[in-house]
């Protein structure tokens, strides 16, 4: 007997799985190929609904035009907002999120100290290059630094979805949350196993 | 007629009010001065509790020997943290929180930046220390920084307290969520109103 009142498992994008080449690969060559053969996939899955927080769904018009956009995109993937005021955290995330920036924010002091004493070897121009990147590596990378980010987990903990970001950074917060996440690697096989 | 039922006025302190030397000369010339005029003027109070975070008192006993803490500062002054597991706070405030930390950040590249180039004209040492202090001030000054704020911050929510501090970064974040807070220098009167 088929139960009619089985709730659909609901599952969050990030847009990494659509446009980074290093992940996007697996649904297709460019971005538009890659929503394309994602949504083939949604349509066939029973028991799944996929939603877009609407900063995530603005960052992918940036990299894919809207008039490429297939129109089925829009009734299978559900853009919304999580609630800003009606969601709240536990104050531990803000004790360990104040704790992880205040750490990566001397680490970032030390970049640019050593690059101020690096420019006499390497030149100006060579030395912000490197100061560029390694200030990024300290500063932003492996941890949530953007409103989008802060919408995906929000959204999940909302809906109770599941996430499926390439972000480790990311990823790792969501996990300190109680998420549920997949990495987009197990997206496509998932979608196939629920068709 | 006395209502012996009056809840008391809960007040958070800060360790500025004891130990910025710009500010604790409202209550004395040393921070053992400035300690002992406090809890003077407390303990006539009629109707205050004070409360201070673990974190803060740790913080306090880095500048005043424990033995040169008077021993009525123990009943007097409340140590305790908030509930880190039970006190919430809506998602909107980590959302400016992220936004106002990714702003900082890329003003802190900027800083660095102009310090590598300006190297050639001020020499290394003298570039580190302009950059130290230009850096601080992007990243650090009027902004939660430390878990000191945040414990801040949720003891004031849990206790429904007044915040006394000195730090306009925190007082800002604290209004924001809605706590009630007095500049140090209208603390001495506030106290002297009380008693």
């Amino acid at each position: 007997m088929i139960n009619l009142f089985t709730k659909k498992r609901k599952v969050v994008l990030d847009t990494s799985i659509f446009i980074n080449p290093e992940v996007r690969y697996i649904f297709g060559k460019t971005s538009e190929e890659a929503i394309s053969e994602f949504l083939k996939l949604a349509k066939k899955t029973k028991n799944l609904e996929f939603f877009l927080p609407t900063t995530v769904f603005k960052e992918l018009t940036h990299f894919v035009e809207e008039n490429k956009i297939p129109k089925d995109f829009y009734y299978l993937v559900r853009i919304k907002s999580p609630d800003k005021y009606k969601n709240f955290c536990a104050a531990i995330f803000f004790y360990e999120f104040v704790e992880e920036i205040r750490m990566r924010i001397n680490k970032g002091l030390r970049v640019a100290e050593s690059a101020v004493r690096n420019v006499v070897n390497k030149g100006v121009e060579e030395t912000i290059k490197d100061l560029r990147k390694k200030y990024r590596e300290a500063l932003r990378e492996g941890v949530i630094d953007s409103k989008e980010d802060v919408d995906l987990i929000f959204l999940c903990i909302e809906l109770k979805a599941t996430l499926v970001s390439a972000d480790t950074g990311l990823v790792k917060w969501a996990d300190k949350f109680g998420i549920e996440w997949i990495v987009p690697e197990k997206f496509k096989e998932f979608l196939i196993s629920a068709s």
